[in-house]
């Protein structure tokens, strides 16, 4: 793969936002060219699939669907999906189940499967120590942000290195396929333990009075990313707009970075995944994990080929997502006073608050890296039915202590 | 990339045409496996891509969908533009020419371009033995049919093995990837100095009331491929529906077996060479090539996991190709009076066709294999101005002899 080559960078405390970068070539084949620092060698990308697991958030998507972002996930990189499918009047979890034990029958692949709501998952996340997920009515809350977590939960246990999310809801394999390739590609460059990859699609076809239109930009993005960079500008005193990738739903880390960082709930989780680096590694507020200021957390962007071509959810969903994303920005300790302002008459203006009324908290949950891992596994494999290794070949097959041994556990 | 396993294959004398096969994966990373049958290493696939043209027909496409094309095709494959885009009042091949160089420059690899009406090219024809190519005006015919000949013709000098094909109206750069990695791996299953590989898509999004709907079929495909079957069925005294692939757009072949056939005009080009072969490798007719039925012509069809999502043309459009490829297969002398009849019906009933009609003849040219490569290249590069090599690397030096030595240039 090559990448076109990012000059300028935005510093926040510790934190390396890299300006946007495009995809050049998909597959840059024996390039190594004068230019080389945006080429990504072949084996480099295997090198790290090899130590990715794809997570798949999951909630209602058609089988054909699904099989065909399963196809576009590269071999080595292992399969986790994490569902919130209605399982009455038809169990379409048993569906997809089969759907993946499927695909990787075919395939001669490893794979896992959990649902959400399974009792024996939330009695696994009591037991490891993480009580808030579970709701009141005993089970994990709905979300996409707890998929997330769970997915991120599920992954280090693997052992494996690296953390990728892919949707459901993608009707382009190939799409998928290039937001992996350039997930590896992201963090060879990277080449840092501490690393974060975030995609920006090139275009979002649209229908518009019957025909196909493909804007730039999704609708909520724009908002979230002008209120980050604000967040941003702030600081050095320099207007930027160097974030477009704030509700990134495709994006990748290392291990070491995501089991350290503090997901939020729902929606909000893409967004409070930057507030979170800079409440953390921003060199504002004390630093929890100060070990990490001595080098750095780099946030790669990259533009994909590939339009961004899927299931639309409509308007409601949209205005939802953009608001839960003001929420946690609003609220973070690292806000100034003149954005949390420029947020609330924002929401005012659009309606979504009443003038002197607060916005809403949303639920922000403590690292996966503090969950106890041997009383997960031995609870999940014990209890939740839903938690299943398909396939060819092992997945999980002992609790891996990565969550907790950062400096043992470091990528290559 | 590993594909379905494809159990049977239907002989029509030295043709042996492979049931549909499906696309598992798109990227089968270090698999080896039991069934290892279909799975083609990546080492294999670049193997083959080191010695593949990629011609793109280009009709006023637009400059963005061009480059997302650009994008998509593996970097050691060398690129053939060529168009017959409008040169008045805007210069569209100059645009296209500019957006080949700059993807070319960024991306540090060679590419070719040609414009289809350049008289220089219809002087190089004329002087290298095909001057029915050229029109009245002087100039080479439009039609599609007309460029895949040119782009052969120009693939032939490169000195490489194999050319494949995809259009530039492709919207979705990930599916170009996976075209050209299927032809890759055909054409290293096949294992035949002789092959075909030609791709059915998985679905084909169209508009419906608004909303987007992946049918499975292109209109025209379907009665291409039942009349085509038909013909096949004649002979074998079996019905069969083998050929799912009459009228591929996207298809890729080794360079010996291309300049052997006789390439139709217009969209009549596809369904022709089945045709084609057919009459020369079928044993029906008298052998042309008789070197050729001590082995077997494999003909492999690949059903792609992308959708396939294009420009669309409309109605008009469909109909003349249907009728296009009814043409060809009514007037091949290897086609029995059961399927002349058969089509003269549908094409009646259609109204395609006045009764006692018959259906007019489509062009078609003698093979690519016996132009004069020397003067063609001569003239082309005296006359010719928008014959240009551009980027890096060389892509044709000198004119290879290819087209006339098959026993010496045999892919590996
Ligand atoms: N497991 C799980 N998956 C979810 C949940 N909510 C959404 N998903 C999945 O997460 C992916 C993205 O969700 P969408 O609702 O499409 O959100 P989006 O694609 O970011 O939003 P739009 O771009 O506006 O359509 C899809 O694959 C959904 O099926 C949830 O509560 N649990
Ligand atoms: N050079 C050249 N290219 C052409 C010509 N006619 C069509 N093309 C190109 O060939 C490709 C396929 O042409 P289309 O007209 O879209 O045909 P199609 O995609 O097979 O037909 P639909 O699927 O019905 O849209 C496109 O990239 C066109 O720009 C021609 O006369 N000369």
């Amino acid at each position: 793969m090559r990448l076109e080559h990012s000059h300028r960078t935005e510093r926040f405390g510790a934190v390396r936002i890299h300006e946007l970068q495009r995809v050049i070539e998909l597959d840059s084949g024996d390039a190594t060219g004068a230019r080389g620092s945006g080429i990504v060698s072949h084996d480099a990308i295997r090198a790290i699939e090899r130590e990715m697991v794809i997570v798949i958030p999951c909630m209602n998507e058609t089988r054909r669907v699904i099989e065909g972002v399963l196809s576009g996930i590269p071999h080595d990189c292992l399969i986790v999906l994490v569902s919130n499918s209605d399982r009455h009047p038809v169990d379409r979890f048993e569906i997809e189940a089969q759907t993946v034990e499927q695909f990787c029958q075919s395939a001669e692949r490893p794979a896992i499967t959990i649902h959400q709501r399974d009792p024996g998952l939330a009695a696994a996340l009591k037991a490891a120590g993480m009580p808030e997920l579970v709701g009141d009515d005993g089970m994990v809350r709905a979300g996409k942000g707890e998929a997330m977590l769970i997915g991120m939960a599920v992954a280090a246990m693997t052992g494996r290195a690296y953390i990728g999310y892919v949707d459901a809801d993608n009707y382009v394999p190939g799409a998928v396929h290039e937001y992996v390739k350039v997930y590896a590609a992201g963090l060879h460059l990277a080449a840092n333990p501490y690393a974060m990859v975030r995609i920006s699609w090139h275009s979002k076809p649209k229908l518009r009075d019957g025909r196909l239109f493909f804007s730039r930009r999704g609708r909520s993005s724009e908002i979230t990313n002008q209120f980050l960079n604000r967040l941003v500008a702030e600081y050095s005193g320099f207007g930027t707009e160097v974030i477009a990738t704030g509700n990134a739903g495709e994006h990748a880390l290392s291990l070491d970075l995501g089991l350290r960082m503090r997901l939020a709930g729902g929606f909000a989780v893409e967004p409070f995944e930057y507030v979170d680096l800079f409440e953390q590694f921003g060199g504002v507020l004390p630093a929890s994990y100060p070990e990490v200021m001595t080098s750095s957390v780099p946030v790669l962007q990259i533009e994909t080929r590939n339009p961004h071509f899927h299931d639309n959810k409509g308007e409601d969903h949209v205005q939802g997502m953009r608001m839960q994303a003001l929420n946690v920005l609003y609220h973070s300790p690292v806000s100034l006073p003149a954005v949390r302002e420029a947020i609330l008459d924002f929401m005012v203006a659009q309606g979504a608050l009443a003038p002197g009324e607060e916005p809403p908290r949303e639920r922000i949950y403590p690292p996966v890296g503090s969950l106890d891992f041997d009383l997960f596994f031995d609870t999940l494999t014990a209890e939740a039915n839903s938690f299943r290794q398909v396939g060819t070949g092992p997945a999980v097959e002992r609790p891996s202590p990565r969550g907790r041994t950062p400096e043992t556990a470091s990528p290559a």
